[in-house]
């Protein structure tokens, strides 16, 4: 019989964490509860804590008390809230942590927040951002050579349900982060591939291959996904125009590697804030490679756009002559988005204006609320229902 | 010109949270920093704490007293530390919290925890967990049709670099997780999707197809990715053998999928704890189909496994007989690995009886260390360099 003594090193420090502990909650708090009217209710065990509060999109940014109970026990509850997915945190003596009896946690840029959803009546946002018993996509993390700049990127695709089984030729979305953002934006703040998964099974959406990809040009992927190492994420973007400039090389990637309808009226291209940007700028210098374009909460008329940023190859530049050649070419969507209170808004009276100036026909969508994942989900959801039909 | 008043429904909470916020952090704290000699300083801005601890793997297990600057910043430095990937938490006036400055979180089943890498000379442990740049492989989340549980279920499967551009077959590791885990436990906390890149960029992995599959029987996917809506992960498994007896139609799905070498000898099958029991269910019930196994802390010798849990079909039983079946099929590879501190030891040690019994070959792996990651992603490390050779 053959025995081989252990090639594994020692470790240099003795591990004493128990995989028990992270199995067996000792306090079984559940929080948040939502409960059948839709009011939610969240608790936390604090028993040397002074002041405890709830805050977060829940609270509309405000610090909502929570009230001390015998067991140490701090509780509220709100509501009865919308069906929709809601931030939370707790703040405990000024400090604010993540609620420790949830698990689900996501990551916005380098925050990382408590989360739940309020369920509707099956057509609810809260379902529509939900897994449901529907057929799912396969979402992967897929890697493209970019010539442009010289390294592979990372890119996340959702193929809907059936592309591997199926022969058939999909139209392909090109779906973009805003600024600090990387390609695990949509699928997880997003709530992206649910979007599609439930709008596609009901027969709202098109079946549609959808890539999101990296327009951080600052970095190759989401934090820790490359070569890069560990890094912390930070806002900077990509406001040079040269990401867009390189745009297709992505597209030709996509083509290549999956069954796409590779033609302008089969392909769109949307964005949030900084994506909103790359859109805007991407349609009018590649007019003929897309037919649908969807700017959300865009980030079109900052500075960068208006002087040219650094790009020395005028990608920003010219924009009324350029404009004119996008109304020419008449694409089959081009849908605008913003919410009243958004910082933005200015920047998009000013487009439309544009736009105005040369008769481009485009579909201007004005909602409540300012630049939030909330109002990108609802823009997303609308969006993809108008496109491919 | 054509407007289109929005449709999207003015929400009933305003929500004040800015983008800004997410972006750009306050106070730059950088914690944890890893100095050039491998120590790590931790930081955290507790000016009402009266006592901060550090806590995790890091400490073994212990609470590490923190130090309050005058600038109300606590601090403490460790190490210098072996280069490996280290857990841990704040433990504030007794509170245990995530460090607000540290973006990286993990879920552990329903606990999530802070998270670092120290990296090494490039051949460290930590090193190997971590992105490098290597090509790297396609992960994918996929669903199949299991006819034995009558839904869909979810899977996550790494194509190696080149898989698309190829035309050659594959072998294929399935591997398994343990009691609580699902199938997003070894690419997140096992960090075996980077395992494989960076073991296959150096040769000393052959390119192979890897499924990790969800071995709870209780759910379909991970928390919150089905049509079970957002739930709670707990301890829970798959002790009655159903899991294993279904695993045939995992492999038929994945050779009907992808393109892999669908013998035996290219076939692998590991798994930790829980899913070491699997592993070895599957080695004594279908010998014929894989010739490769890794049973990494495994939970082998459990009630469950003695009396046969409470499948019907006798998957638990007759192990000897069973086991002397295994032994004439003589595997390729068969891998047993546990640590010294491990709760599970004596279980082990009774397995090896047992295969001593029947003579059958196998290499034994016994490492420091107990119940825990640190030691799963080493024996994996180990244990593809070893198959398809």
């Amino acid at each position: 019989m053959k025995r081989i003594i252990s090639i594994v090193a020692a470790m240099s420090v003795c591990i004493a964490l128990s995989a028990q502990e992270h199995i067996f909650d000792p306090r079984n708090l559940v929080s948040p509860e939502v409960h059948s009217d839709a009011s939610v209710t969240f608790r936390l065990y604090a028993p040397d804590a002074s002041e405890v509060f709830l805050t977060g999109d829940i609270t509309a940014g405000r610090d909502l008390p929570m009230k001390r109970g015998e067991d140490a026990v701090w509780t509220v509850t709100v509501g009865p809230l919308e069906s929709e997915l809601y931030f939370y945190w707790f703040k405990v003596d000024g400090r604010k942590i993540l609620d420790p009896s949830n698990s689900y946690v996501l990551r916005d840029v380098k925050t990382n927040m408590s989360w739940f959803i309020v369920p509707g009546d099956g057509n609810g946002k809260g379902d529509l951002y939900s897994a449901q018993n529907v057929g799912h996509g396969t979402v992967s993390k897929v890697w493209y050579n970019s010539e442009s700049m010289g390294c592979d990127r990372r890119l996340t695709v959702y193929t809907p349900a059936g592309y591997e089984t199926s022969r058939r030729k999909y139209p392909v979305l090109y779906l973009l982060h805003g600024m600090g953002g990387d390609e695990e934006a949509w699928p997880t703040l997003g709530r992206a591939t649910y979007i599609f998964d439930n709008l596609i099974a009901k027969g709202l959406a098109e079946p549609m291959i959808v890539v999101m990809s990296n327009g951080n040009l600052l970095h190759r992927s989401a934090p820790g996904e490359s070569g890069e190492g560990l890094w912390q994420p930070y806002g900077c973007g990509s406001f040079d125009g040269s990401f867009e400039e390189s745009f297709p090389e992505i597209v030709k990637f996509v083509d290549r590697r999956y069954r796409t309808v590779a033609k302008p009226s089969s392909r769109a291209v949307a964005g949030l804030s900084m994506g909103g940007l790359h859109t805007y700028m991407i349609s009018l210098n590649y007019p003929e490679m897309f037919g649908n374009y969807g700017i959300f909460s865009g980030a079109v008329g900052s500075w960068w756009s208006r002087t040219g940023g650094v790009n020395s190859n005028g990608f920003y530049q010219d924009q009324p002559a350029k404009i004119a050649r996008l109304a020419a070419a008449s694409p089959d969507v081009y849908y605008i988005a913003i919410g009243k209170d958004d910082f933005l808004y200015g920047e998009n009276v000013e487009l439309r204006g544009m736009l105005d100036a040369a008769g481009m026909e485009y579909t201007y969508v004005e909602s409540a609320g300012g630049h939030i994942w909330a109002n990108w989900r609802a823009y997303l959801s609308e969006f993809i229902q108008m496109i491919f039909k």
